[in-house]
């Protein structure tokens, strides 16, 4: 997840010091969404004014305070204080995907050395090495190990192959290239004053200000004509309805459908914080949406007319406050973030899971593959919330490899001074990639030769660095202290490696399918699952006034249990544990009675009946659980009044399901507690300290 | 730990079946010592009442319920009613050491077919295969697999050398040979109304009933004359210190010395429990006296007068219950059995561990130690308790193996199907034997064809029967639910087992040497850290309001903490938790503050820093934690006004010392709480369902 932010000016005089510092305020607004380096593009003011020809790009690692700086330090002459009547800047915040935090991986990407095309991009191109191998072989050289400088030079060759193209045709044709999710803005030398964005799959809208009032409150959406459509002759996304035949109108708009305007602002941002504070005027676009504005007039276009589409984008009027936006009508980070994880653990996915081939590929390890399948044994070694993505993953992993999955504390694992091996096979889970005591571990197996795989959330992070390959977990930053989308993106980051390890096992083909079924129809279900909040919330009514939690299950829903209480831990200062259900009888149902609160995990996977016989052990001690069961399973529910159904998946991926009620549960007792959702008492986001 | 019982009539008569219901009665009080198989020996009523030449023994596996009904079933005639003015009978109830319990190894054990010497013993004989090896060169041939049939046969063996030998002298000459721990008492045809007892190490008492007052309250102690001394030629055990010239006196006591008595009951019993219904009167025989009794006359026998010895033994009188005397004047069998510890641990030491030679021997595994050595992987798999105690040793197992180790919870490892190959080493812990997960999990790796280690305190138990090899940790039977002294035992099982593997390994000679120094002094240590006794009483009052309880500590003593609070909950019913302190920044720490009641463990051992890190943290948030820290170490104590002082040791046997506060405290807690510490709420001793 990164943040893109554009800005345009059309008969509003601004000069490229107050454009800037427009940028650089976007920009901050929206460093939640990434803060590993920052960028921008503005016309050069050593080129000619009129038609900006040459591009100016500014790029830091870092923070966007020190683009700011680097800024401030650039823009002292006074040819950055004229006023220019149109001018377009493009901005950045970037987390990083593909290519460490570095000047060079920072956006904006661009074309050629003469910066002619200058992009932006939020997301993931999935295919961008094809794309980048295409171009090499034209001639193109890259300069970073981005996915977004593949856009910046396909836009190039596309416009070298047809001289005669819009800007907007240009961009157009080249996002029909590529694959993925993507939110763009894109500025050229030889465009001046246009900017064209587009989007699929993930955020972009529009702002509009003007001093006078807007003569329409809707844009309507222009296709190609029938002629330019069988020209570009090019196959569309898959995944976009088509409706035959279209009604074409050849780009061209009517005058009167189109925004009159004289004096007007544009603002492109990947949402509506960094933009509020300039007007409430918004389009949000959507997937396959290309915006253009081309002498100050805004048109919005598509390729092809879909069956759900309606004929125009509303302009329509925000009512929040920044703070509010910032957390996405949410009223902390952490419950945005939960309710991100539809879409979170769909990005983790992108380019992974081929679901119509139905196969699981991981880049940044396929090449270690075959080494280790011929390790010793896995060892997942982690902490906190990453620990328990271990625990939860442990079985299949076991399952899909055949080899010994060890999980470890990592601070324990240093403690004992653990034995490795020049054939074990080491990965290092953390969403920030700094966990000092992970690092610490990493290194210690690093230097007894034991291959090194970093699970992180954050590219280039010390993890990151240090590891000999890797999966990026691309939940997209994670603000609250209390991790939570990040939880179930090391879980299918895990599930997926566990694929990966299994392709060419035909004994587990079966058992790889329902996997790849379960994972496709994930994000539908937590969908499903965030639907039961309220109920979550009125359970969390019947528990906050307690002192303790019991949290119990077995197999795949253990990790879950822990995972659980550790949020109840951090979140609400109630004293929370996660039990093995099989551990029950050799000691902590002692603790059970009347007055305990416990909830239960039972799912209708293997351990069902084990499980139950927990229940009925719990029940008979008086307890009224709490119940976690499967959607529609009468004869689990029918032991407690107070239970919450959740859609049943494929048993080793019913974890995923099962902890979204937890962290629900959790933030809703903080939250009547009157806890700090996003702050927790005594803890901080990312541990660098052993 | 067994149960002996001997009963001896004079002047007073007893029919057969009085005597057997005497001792029947007897084993019922000391069932609590054993309860795997039980047994008796008379005079047959088919042979020569007068002499009682021939023997009858019965045995049963099972409890002494099972021999109760064998006896009813037997003494129907009317031979057992006839009156006997003098008989002498003797009982054993077992918890197998060596030797599944079944028929053929229950007591009494025999030295020939003829029954001619039968002797039931309560402890363990580590020199018995080299007894056994000589008696077998001599034509002997063993029946059963017990350590016991060897004094027997030892014993039969003398007399056949030596036919003058009184029977007393006989025995004192078996036991000289004898190496190891001991009480016994034997009875032959060829001495009928003779009975001769002696002691090493486990407990013997004598009562005295009688219907006159007794005519002195001391029974001189006897010494062999310089002649005898001499003619015995033999060398004494190694633990007496011998004062020279000994005062020798010829055995012969002087008439006024002895006790005089007409009519007579003896009483010989492990504890006064099975005497107190008969007597008040008894005398608690020292370590190598010799009891003989001979024409209804007492006396005490020693081959060498030592420093310490006093001239007589006195008859004490008893002032206690019976269930007061069952439990050793401690008000539960918890409290009792963590006060044994300093003696449980050395019966767990003892033949394996030989300080003189720095040397640990197991022989029950002995034969499997270079395929142990060769393993991929050791797995250490269990439930509750037992599970901690490979949580507690897995460090040193990694270290002195050189083996990755693995800790397993039964249930959750069966959930998993974990992957177990033929090259794993899989070891199966267990107090009982029984446990049922355990035992599951067993047959899985057994099936695929890994090396099966058990660690029970049962013999003949399923667990044992169905490894390939094992430890018995002879930690004596335990009826507390909550385990105490079994831990400690396995801890130190588990500890021998390391450095049974480690002997030839050069350059672990050191840190080997001063493990076995730590188990040298390990006893008094305990004993020590068990005088805190009331300290731990006085914390108990400030925690026992308390809703929860948190217990820190990493390395070493991280299993302390789960242990302890496993403990906590069992016993008191208050949410405890164990905490790994270096997780503590990864979430719990949140639950800390001035009113969450926290003990910390902060040993001065490779973790001390880290631990004082986490103190600090901890007090940091207001909270007053109650420290385990090292005697004398100023600088720890001073963090906290609550604090136990715990000897020092090497650092992997210090959560033996640690762990015996947590044993008391949450004993205290429970009592000040009003729960029932031995039969906790919904919990049973050993769990044989899954």
């Amino acid at each position: 997840m990164c943040g893109i932010f554009a800005y345009l000016n059309y008969l509003t005089p601004r000069s490229r010091q107050e454009v800037l510092e427009l940028l650089i305020n976007g920009l901050k607004r929206l460093e939640y969404r990434g803060y590993d380096s920052t960028g921008l593009a503005i016309d050069n003011p050593e080129s000619n004014n009129d038609d900006g020809s040459k591009i100016m790009i500014v790029r830091r690692p870092g923070k966007v305070k020190v683009l700011e700086e680097a800024v401030t330090e650039i823009c002292k002459g006074d040819e950055y204080k004229t006023k220019l009547t149109t001018h377009i800047g493009i901005a950045h915040t970037r987390w990083a995907t593909h290519g460490s935090p570095s000047e060079i991986n920072s956006h904006p990407h661009r074309s050629d050395l003469d910066n002619s095309f200058v992009v932006v991009h939020n997301g993931i191109i999935t295919n961008y090495k094809d794309v980048k191998r295409l171009l090499e072989k034209k001639g193109y050289v890259f300069e970073s190990d981005t996915d977004t400088e593949a856009i910046a030079k396909l836009i190039h060759h596309l416009w070298q192959q047809h001289p005669t193209y819009t800007f907007r045709e240009l961009v157009e044709q080249a996002i029909l290239q590529l694959e993925g999710a993507f939110a763009i803005a894109c500025k050229s030398k030889y465009f001046p004053g246009e900017c064209v964005a587009s989007r699929r799959g993930t955020p972009l809208l529009v702002g509009i200000k003007s001093k006078t009032r807007l003569s329409t409150d809707h844009i309507p959406i222009l296709y190609p004509s029938a002629k330019k459509q069988r020209a570009y002759n090019k196959k569309l996304p898959a995944d976009i309805p088509v409706l035959q035949p279209a009604p074409f109108n050849d780009d061209t708009p009517a005058e009167d459908e189109l925004l009159e305007v004289k004096e007007v602002e544009y603002f492109f941002a990947s949402d509506a914080s960094a933009i509020i504070e300039h007007t409430d005027r918004v389009i949000y676009l959507e997937d396959d949406d290309v915006a253009a504005v081309k002498d100050g007039v805004l048109s919005i276009h598509r390729l092809k007319k879909s069956l759900d589409d309606s004929h125009a984008r509303e302009i329509t009027t925000l009512k929040m406050e920044i703070q509010q936006i910032m957390k996405g009508n949410y009223d902390s980070f952490m419950l945005k973030e939960i309710f991100e994880q539809p879409e979170s653990v769909v990005d983790t996915m992108r380019g992974r899971m081929f679901f119509e081939s139905k196969t699981a590929v991981l880049g940044g390890i396929k090449e270690y593959i075959p080494e280790i399948k011929r390790c010793r044994r896995l060892i997942l070694i982690a902490c906190g919330t990453s620990y328990h993505s271990a625990v939860a993953t442990r079985q299949l992993l076991e399952e899909l490899t055949e080899l010994p999955v060890v999980v470890e504390l990592a601070s324990d694992f240093m403690d004992r001074h653990t034995p490795i091996f020049r054939d074990d096979v080491c990965f290092f889970i953390s969403q920030s990639g700094e966990t000092a005591d992970t690092l610490i571990a990493l290194r210690y197996c690093k230097q007894r030769g034991a291959l090194i795989v970093g699970v992180t959330n954050t590219v280039g992070s010390s993890i990151c660095r240090e590891s000999h390959c890797g999966v990026h977990i691309n939940a997209g930053p994670e603000i609250g202290v209390a991790s939570t989308k990040a939880y179930t993106s090391q879980f299918i980051s895990l599930v997926m490696f566990a694929l990966v390890m299994s392709e060419d096992r035909l004994s587990l083909q079966t058992r790889r399918l329902e996997i790849i079924e379960g994972l496709e129809n994930l994000a539908a279900q937590i969908r499903k699952v965030l639907q039961l909040n309220s109920k979550v919330q009125e359970l969390a009514k019947d528990l906050y006034l307690h002192k303790s939690l019991l949290i119990m299950g077995r197999g795949f829903n253990f990790a879950t249990c822990l995972e659980g209480a550790l949020k109840v831990k951090e979140l609400t200062y109630m004293h929370s544990e996660g039990i093995l259900a099989g551990e029950l009888k050799h000691g902590p149902i002692a603790l059970v009675d009347d007055e305990m609160p416990v909830l239960m995990i039972v799912m209708r996977d293997p351990v069902y009946t084990k499980c139950m016989n927990a229940l009925q052990q719990v029940t008979a001690r008086k307890s009224r659980p709490i119940l976690l069961c499967e959607e529609g399973d009468e004869e689990t529910k029918s032991f407690s009044s107070r239970y919450l159904e959740i859609p049943r998946t494929v048993d080793c991926l019913q974890g995923i399901l099962t902890v979204i009620p937890l962290q629900l549960l959790s933030y809703h007792i903080a939250v009547l507690r009157g806890c700090d959702v996003d702050c927790p008492r005594n803890l901080a986001k990312s541990v660098t300290v052993e």
